[in-house]
């Protein structure tokens, strides 16, 4: 075997898919499967997710203890390798969530192997693969690459830029996501490891980021990298009502798009040792909460409702105007709501130069919030409940927006079809 | 409260500690424990690791799921306030891997909080912090900062350059080094970051990393994000006799080192999408296994002794001459061994510029291994195994060195004792 007949063979992703495709009556060594379970082990006795359904896994699936995100610009011309990337990518995604190789391995060892093999022998993890849709794929620079420009769905909009933002290239955008999330997180980078490679050709990966949780007492809300609770107001996610009136899109807008949802993604650095140079009180007025409890300022427990009208003896507001919860409550936003789904993420240190005095530079943590919100409209979600929120949230001042992506989340797929089957019958 | 005052005040730790130190009697809410146990439950109920003892945590402790690695860089002159940061860090460290806080809370919320609160309520997840010094402790640019340079050791060598080294300043070096693991990447972050704040004034976070390791089935080895079984030929850490040859520094050096180590760290870049594209068969000559059993070339069974003389029908060994395995094995190093503690790692992506045909430029994973190894003397460990290895291996051309450091691990302290006591006592 000579490394360079490999290179120059060029392998790309057809012949690498027809080398794998042949091998699949080869498994007799049990390959088959990632997680080295006897094929007579059903799936349910594995913590699995199920893939097939009305919706894709990872919106109101409870959220795993990581996630790594994913977006792709595409680079190809030719509408049928979308097609194609998007049924591989189906088929792989089903095949790893239910703990399988991403395509089934050969025992030929003359060709590259059809799965990296890193989650070989681990559990699925509950691994999640949910796909997005960026304004990309619809149109680029102007261009109709797909012929899909006329069936953007109206909620696909370009975000505006917000007060704050600063936003890198090489953390926004793309024409597809994909988050994988996973209770480990070797499960969820091989996942997009896979599927990016199953897109040589096609796509290529702009930019991937990791998140994590805390391992947190079950029925207890996280703390975010700032010391809070993150999470108390959320959409309660087995509300059926509230689900279909803020997550899923529904019959608003494209027929393509119901069961489906909009992903906001922003990568959110905090500026954590100024955080950390703060009074318990300040960043207390800051969240609006109280710290160890997670309370409303003023209150005794985490679940009590915000009283946004309530006011102190001088008849300042308890909780401030500008107040992190208050400018999240519905209540402030004429009832928008968002399923928030986030992560924290931890990428070492960065320099940095902050925005306010004393305007401090040099390398500090580049660590914060990798913020996930699913909506069934971003105009009247993300949008809506970050408007003002930009411009006057005190912890504006600790926190850069440093990247951003809009994805349209088509539906789920039934067994048999692809995701985004579709959009691609329409046009 | 206004922020500026806060910051006008110019918060130093010293002004902080004092302040914390003073709030010590003011636990009245049970906040002195971050996993909000009651007093009365007894530390081994829960999943910690003894931070008091003959040898420092993390070393040959069970390899915990997550590691945060920093190092600093010492910023004052003044030899005392080193003394203070390490009886801080102690203090502190014995702490936090008890699963308190690092100080404990005040309930006076008009000062900055002893602890940033991202762990409280967290299990101690197996925490481990483990310290380290770097040749910049005893010599920096020249200069005997701090009295200490008769006193360094010679096994804390400056590192050789090797083969393909391509060191970033930004990931290589430091003064001091703290290692964290733990079960929960929380818990390893916050752990950092308590003990960074500790050191305000005194030491900067030069550069800092995250790794993880997948979930492995007990009693199995874990996989690399090369896909191949990691740690077959490790050192067993239950046989005191190897650890006492091979890991734990004995009366060879100064006496301050007895019962210490020294640890090597380096940022191994991988390029997984080059090694993507690799037979299986030629993978498996790289490493000198097989991928899916982890046996030797030719073998069964993963933990076979490797025989490196046998040859094929036309005399050529069967683990190649240049073969990974092959000369990481002790047999081809005198004997040499060292006490590996790998975690593999993942930053997203970042531009590389491969050093091989067909020299390909743009983003890829910035991904790895970060590697650990602990050992009596790094002249007779590391650097003689890593030697010819950096010349010929070839895993080399998927591998690239980005990050370095090397590190006097003193031994562990008693109760009362700060870590580094003796050295400071000597001089």
């Amino acid at each position: 075997m000579n490394i360079d007949d490999v290179k120059s063979k060029g392998i790309n992703r057809r012949t690498f898919l027809k080398a794998a495709g042949g091998a699949i009556g080869a498994t007799s060594l049990g390959l088959g499967t990632s997680n080295g379970a006897d094929a007579a082990v059903a799936p349910t006795e594995l913590p699995t997710v199920p893939f097939w359904g009305e919706h894709q896994g990872g919106i109101i699936t409870p959220s795993q203890k990581h996630t790594y995100f994913a977006s792709f610009d595409l680079t190809t011309t030719d509408r049928r390798d979308v097609i194609y990337l998007l049924k591989y990518w189906t088929d792989a995604a089903a095949r790893l969530t239910a703990g399988q190789t991403a395509e089934p391995l050969s025992v030929d060892t003359s060709k590259p192997a059809a799965d990296s093999a890193e989650a070989y022998g681990l559990s699925p993890a509950r691994l999640t693969i949910t796909f997005g849709f960026g304004p990309g794929l619809f149109i680029s620079d102007g261009v109709d690459r797909y012929g899909l420009a006329a069936h953007r769905p109206a909620a696909l909009v370009d975000l505006p830029t917000f007060n704050g933002d600063q936003l890198l290239e090489a953390h926004t955008g793309g024409d597809l996501s994909i988050q994988a999330c996973a209770d480990d997180p070797q499960v969820a980078f091989h996942a997009v490891r896979q599927l990016a490679r199953l897109a040589y050709g096609t796509a290529n990966i702009r930019w991937a980021q990791t998140g994590f949780l805390p391992d947190t007492p079950a029925g207890e809300t996280p703390r975010n990298l700032m010391g809070f609770k993150d999470g108390t107001q959320n959409l309660q996610t087995k509300s059926e009502a509230e689900l279909k009136s803020y997550v899923w899109a529904g019959n608003e807008g494209p027929k393509w798009m119901s069961g489906g949802s909009y992903l906001v993604v922003r990568r959110i650095r905090i500026a954590l040792e100024h955080w950390d140079r703060m009074t318990v009180a300040f960043q207390e007025q800051t969240f609006g909460r109280h710290k160890y409890s997670g309370a409303p300022i003023g209150g005794k427990n985490e679940f009590e409702p915000l009283n946004l009208d309530a006011v102190d003896s001088d008849g300042n507001p308890i909780i401030a105007q500008n107040a992190h919860a208050r400018l999240a409550a519905a209540a402030s936003n004429d009832g928008a709501q968002i399923l928030r789904r986030p992560y924290s993420y931890n990428d070492g240190l960065a320099f940095t130069a902050e925005r306010w005095p004393p305007w401090r530079q040099g390398m500090e943590y580049d660590a914060g919030l990798l913020f996930f919100a699913y909506q069934k409209d971003p105009r009247t979600g993300f949008i809506k409940i970050f408007e003002l929120m930009s411009q006057i949230d005190m912890l504006n001042q600790f926190a850069t927006h440093v990247g951003s992506g809009l994805f349209a989340i088509p539906p789920g797929a039934k067994r048999g079809e692809y995701i985004g089957q579709q959009l691609f019958e329409l046009a």
